[in-house]
């Protein structure tokens, strides 16, 4: 059985922009001479590390909230999740005048939970399982009547998360491919329908490591195969993708590039070193994956987005 | 005996702006609301972490290379230094046509030796004492007849270190005080003279390290009173003050403020975890400064420049 979706057009991607605008930082793309010679391409980096709680996943968290009927929204948000989606939405809850319900498992960082607590979220631990996750999410959401938003697999999300190849398609910048990290698919497959919109030509890729590659494998049989005990340094990377992405990468997305987890740590230290930015390892897929495909992106003009800037600064992977 | 020296006036700092613009990057001025909250105040970071070869000091060296007469010019130039002067000279001398000799000590550590040698400099390694190093820098100039660029202590590298005050006053902010490190005092001394020409009533501090607070002393005593055995995380800060940066510095800076290794790497770790940028642990200094005299700089707008962005990634020194 396929499901159908009413997937996001241009008009309700400008329209979240202009919802969500005053909300998050117009990030810079910023460029490097060092990289591009090593490249052999010319690269533009969409900074998304310097987006509101340092990561994408802001834009989609805020208009999703944005978009809920009042009556939903009096009585908060929740979720679960232990990484970027979670501070997302607290701050987001925060800012637009609402309460957000977090569960986390009882093992999550204490970096992740201080930064939930810092925008007012209330955190509900749970045991590290799925069912035990799902378990309490459904218990949160029935005694508080908040609104469930998902990290990824959710319209309002994906729609929030298109703006970013908005704000890079409005640089004027001819690209001639675009490539993201795909994890649950938010990020990547907002990029994707953007750019199907405003150029349809220019090929979106997706970039995954091999050690949790279910986008990869998902897209060449044509169905979702969900990701088992995935296996890499880039924590943002080792959810499955959801639903509703892979309806909307499917056709829309040229290729899945996969790469080992020492081209990812070999690709963020070139972005220490040379661009002096603090990326999270996630972020170093898609400009590893231009790297192991010189031929591919040769002499090309190449948008690369940087997801985000969440790393735990004493434990980089740098020997 | 006070020798006297020719200051540089606006107009040589004008025109020596003029001079490297084409050689070197305007930088950014980057703001932060978290660390704003933090030091209650408004700073502007003018990130010479993203300058040419990761420093200020691409300024300095490129300046004094481009007012050489030509028939100094042609036979190259030459330095001892282990930190970002090497790397600057080298590049500044290969993109103005001509050969850098950059003596280093044995010891110095393979990173910035590769550096130099990326940009085609020529490395003469000798002992690690001052007295092998200037007589190895002697018997080179005496063999080439390169001309010597000292790293700081020399007006015209002092000059192109005024410019980066330049491009800060030209955003047109009213700074109500302005911060760099000390070390050699060509960043502090530059800075000093650019704001007393374009805004006599701003005061201009220098940040030290606590232990290498050679130029904190100085100051007070009205005389150099070189640094002996510095002890600090701030490498490019173990310097002594120099001759003609004293004779600005003296008059036009407010005052030198000095700060723990403790208080630096916290600074640092604010700038990595919270701007998500890459800085030296002296970049971090003026920080730690504003930081620990927030009373003296509360409400205020305070310009602090972030001096490089040079440091081993897989030796941060966070816990």
């Amino acid at each position: 059985m396929q499901q159908t979706y009413r997937i996001p057009q241009l008009i309700d991607i400008k329209q979240a922009y202009q919802r969500i605008m005053a909300y998050i930082h117009h990030t810079p793309i910023l460029t490097c001479e060092a990289i591009n010679t090593i490249a052999d391409c010319q690269i533009y980096f969409k900074c998304e590390n310097f987006q509101k709680v340092g990561a994408f996943k802001a834009r989609g968290a805020t208009n999703a909230i944005l978009k809920l009927p009042p009556e939903l929204k009096q009585n908060g948000v929740a979720t679960h999740s232990s990484g970027n989606h979670a501070a997302a939405l607290a701050r987001a809850a925060k800012e637009t005048g609402t309460k957000a319900y977090i569960v986390m498992p009882s093992t999550a960082p204490a970096i992740k939970k201080a930064a939930v607590k810092h925008y007012g979220g209330e955190i509900i631990e749970c045991e590290p399982t799925l069912k035990a996750r799902e378990a309490a999410l459904e218990k949160v959401v029935e005694e508080t009547g908040a609104a469930f938003i998902p990290p990824y697999d959710y319209m309002d999300v994906i729609e929030g998360q298109a703006t970013c190849a908005l704000e890079m398609w409005d640089e004027g910048i001819p690209f001639d491919a675009i490539i993201t990290p795909v994890g649950g698919g938010g990020l990547l497959a907002g990029t994707a329908l953007t750019t199907h919109y405003l150029s349809r030509k220019t090929p979106v890729y997706g970039a995954e490591p091999k050690g949790a590659d279910d986008a990869f494998r998902s897209l060449k049989a044509n169905r979702i195969i969900p990701m088992e005990n995935p296996d890499t340094i880039a924590d943002g990377l080792r959810t499955s993708l959801g639903q509703r992405n892979f309806t909307i990468i499917s056709p829309h997305v040229e290729d899945i590039l996969t790469v080992s987890d020492e081209e990812i740590i070999a690709a963020m230290r070139l972005v220490f070193e040379r661009m002096k930015i603090v990326i999270e390892p996630s972020s170093a897929v898609p400009l590893a994956a231009v790297l192991a495909n010189k031929a591919l992106f040769k002499n090309k003009r190449v948008g690369v987005v940087f997801s985000g800037g969440n790393v735990d600064v004493s434990k980089l992977p740098f020997k």
